[in-house]
């Protein structure tokens, strides 16, 4: 490992997470005035309420406005895959790649319906890959974490990097809600090693059928767990130690995303199970990033609860996917923009000549 | 009471009933098949995926399609409010009425977004009223049913068939999917009373704050609804007489056009609270329109948990909103055509080049 290049890239880690800060508590003021002022009973709107004041909050003004919108989908391979934890061989990986370049991945199809963009990058993909994704990547997939580290340190940080670096580009390219997503064989796997020791829970209550393995697979996967966790021995008050030990690329990358978003105070919306151990890694590495989360769907992998929990995280949509691409972040695109429709486009009392309550 | 004209209206009714047929399991297994061809883990969409089965099921074709959608929203005044059982006077009703009918309330702002229309039905409000909106009042509101039933068996029949009606306009318009809505102060009142005989429970269990009342007024609630089942000792096990007896002119509406929308073959997304209680009239009515619901959004009120469970539908949005007007299903109207974009628009496994499942 060189050395002086982790101490470099950490300093880089360290000033972007040092560059977060809070949300603005003068433009959620002035939001919930406005809120109290539709002709609506008070918090009659939810969590769209809330929405609407966590974006002013963050773009620190009382009138938020949604420009772009890009689902920022990061591929990743596992060298745990090779010990059968999923129900798809590794070469899906770059076949679901190539599927989503050409516009027929789910991911695809629920971005065009939300007006918004998919962005991928290779962040640790383990074949050849060409074509129209964002080229950048760290490794050829992990190590398998049940012989050791999944990555060396210098790889977790230049994965985290490589999220931060692709997150700060679209922002500048002018989009303005960004989403998370993920892509790789194997990746509920690492997930749930991530989110058993962020949740001081047991590998069991975190395990489960990913894209679909079957009972002799699931045994597998808990054995997996079990193993690189007995092994590489991550300490779960150190969170790179973890992404080191037992995440993933993309998993880095993902929490790399979330800390530039809030960085550069955008807020992004966190997908699934995989991209919620991200949004723990970025948690526990900059507590602050949590107030630019916005929580999407709850998925059937039954760690998610937990970890969204462990985040103070509620998702808005149930609809017992498991799919992850960034899929339930796409969907929930369409939510977060109704908040600020309400809040801009919603008559006051006193426009609309309804009378108050008693 | 005519008895002539109710022996009439209730042939009517019955002839409605009795043209609703069950889904087409041929297109349901046609779209199973092509959902399970698609690349992605079988069933990994989720509701999504039950969703476009439905919609095929519903429409008798493995290509369901979305051409127009609307909320018809009904609504109609309470005697009930005089007790007190509000945060809002009964003035309120025509106020929120004038204020749709301007564009400036929530559900314009959501069908706006939701590029869907919403027409609103005076069924039964107790003010005068003008305007652009459907006219089809049969009473200047409820009657108090702390002081006997609220409406007659006639008036609840004419009620029913002023929302199917307006469903059968809708729908030879040509529009395909459909939402309910309410207007009316004091209507969860009723909606509270509905579901605690329709799921056997204790009134506490199901009574709730409405648009926001405070301590005193929950008591004044709870007694209403109390006194109310006491004095008109409606029977569960005919619907009608729940809704003539505790239920409300808008709430007869909503269950009328739920009725017609399942006997034309139009899926119906139900909205929360209030819109759940007409959708129990239905189900009562005819168990075979269950099948043409679309569930929306969990609402606050604890009442609307137990009404969904005893229709056996899971809410897809978990907003903690409580607002009614339709606004749950126009938010709705999102993910039911991302539902149909999946079906249509991704790619097989044969397509794409992705490898199937070990």
């Amino acid at each position: 490992m060189d050395k002086s290049t982790v101490t470099q890239l950490n300093a880089q880690l360290q000033t972007l997470i040092g560059s977060i800060s809070e949300l603005d508590e003068v433009s959620i003021e002035q939001i919930q005035k406005r809120l109290d002022f539709l002709a609506k009973p008070q918090g009659s709107l939810g969590q769209l309420e809330s929405l609407a004041k966590q974006l002013g909050g963050i773009q620190r003004t009382s009138s938020p406005k949604i420009l772009k919108k890009a689902v920022l989908l990061m591929a990743g391979d596992h060298g745990v895959a090779a010990a059968g934890v999923s129900a798809f061989p590794q070469e899906v990986t770059p076949q679901m790649v190539y599927n989503i370049t050409r516009g027929g991945a789910a991911i695809n199809v629920l971005t065009r319906h939300a007006n918004a963009e998919v962005f991928l990058t290779d962040v640790g993909v383990a074949f050849p890959l060409e074509g129209d994704i964002i080229h950048k990547r760290v490794a050829n997939g992990t190590q398998n974490m049940m012989e050791g580290p999944a990555m060396t340190r210098l790889q977790a940080l230049q994965a985290l990097l490589v999220g931060a670096e692709v997150a700060e580009e679209k922002i500048r390219a002018g989009y303005n809600l960004l989403a998370t997503g993920d892509l790789g064989i194997g990746n509920t796997t690492p997930s749930s090693a991530i989110v058993a020791l962020f949740t001081n829970s047991s590998i069991e209550s975190v395990v489960d059928r990913g894209t679909g393995i079957d009972d002799a697979g699931l045994i597998k996967k808990r054995h997996a767990i079990e193993k690189a966790i007995e092994l590489n021995q991550p300490d779960p008050k150190d969170a790179l130690d973890v992404l080191t030990k037992v995440g993933g690329l993309e998993i880095a990358a993902i929490a790399g995303s979330i800390l530039q978003a809030a960085a550069s105070r955008v807020p992004i919306v966190i997908d699934g199970f995989i991209s919620t151990a991200g949004a723990l890694i970025a948690a526990k590495l900059a507590p602050k990033s949590i107030a630019f989360m916005i929580p999407s769907h709850g998925s059937v992998e039954v760690g998610h609860r937990k970890a969204l929990a462990e985040l103070g995280l509620d998702p808005v949509l149930s609809l017992n996917m498991r799919l992850g691409e960034g899929t339930g972040a796409a969907l929930t695109f369409h939510i977060v923009e109704a908040a600020l429709l309400i809040l801009e486009e919603m008559a006051t009392f006193a426009d609309s000549g309804v009378s108050e309550s008693n």
